[in-house]
């Protein structure tokens, strides 16, 4: 099995989602033992949620699932890149194909990107 | 000025550092509020060592420094995607290029590139 070192943070480990076609930094989520074993066994990015404190399968409500192409480990075993096929081609939910839609710029945060979908017609209740 | 949550993780907020050019995900690394001013004002990547409690210039030992190309800030302000040319070509201590050198094939971590220096040469004490 694969030994990840998950006393660092609590029980977590950050994990980066990469666009394994484009290159395009996607994300950042948090992966405890569970998301990370799941993630292994259902071949689709899931996470655990902060806030929520609960498994979170990335898109189970928009369909914007991440289909994992390959996972890499890092130097220390603490810290996770998935690279994926993004579904619907945006990781964001507001709408952005990037959660890094922002640059920096003269020390104020510039948009840098065009949104690919409306949030209120995708998460719709 | 850029207002960024240092506060979920006690002062600190994970940095992506990618390769300019090639799109390669290189290291994660942790960034708190100085290292994140330092970073802007000195063009070269510089984090918050959590096992030596320290800023970090990134490079300053090995001289492979992280030349900063552009800084991108997430949906929710909590994490970092720093975009460098990376001097020497690799950013891991270990000679790799990145630090996510081993991928996850069958449960199991294989080593998935060829080291680009000797650590032993670069890191002589």
């Amino acid at each position: 099995m694969i030994d990840l070192d998950f006393d660092k943070m609590g029980g977590l480990i950050p994990a980066i989602v990469q666009d394994h076609a484009s290159g395009d930094v996607l994300m950042l989520g948090y992966m405890n033992a569970e998301a990370f074993a799941a993630t292994l066994e259902s071949g689709e990015a899931t996470f655990f949620s902060r806030s929520r404190r609960e498994l979170w399968i990335k898109g189970k409500t928009s369909g914007h699932v991440q289909r994992v192409k390959s996972i890499h480990i890092d130097c220390d075993r603490d810290a996770i890149l998935v690279r994926v096929e993004q579904v619907g081609g945006a990781a964001c939910h507001t709408g952005y194909r990037s959660c890094f839609y922002r640059r920096v710029e003269d020390r104020r945060l510039i948009i840098d990107d065009q949104p690919i979908f409306d949030p209120k017609e995708v998460y719709k209740k």
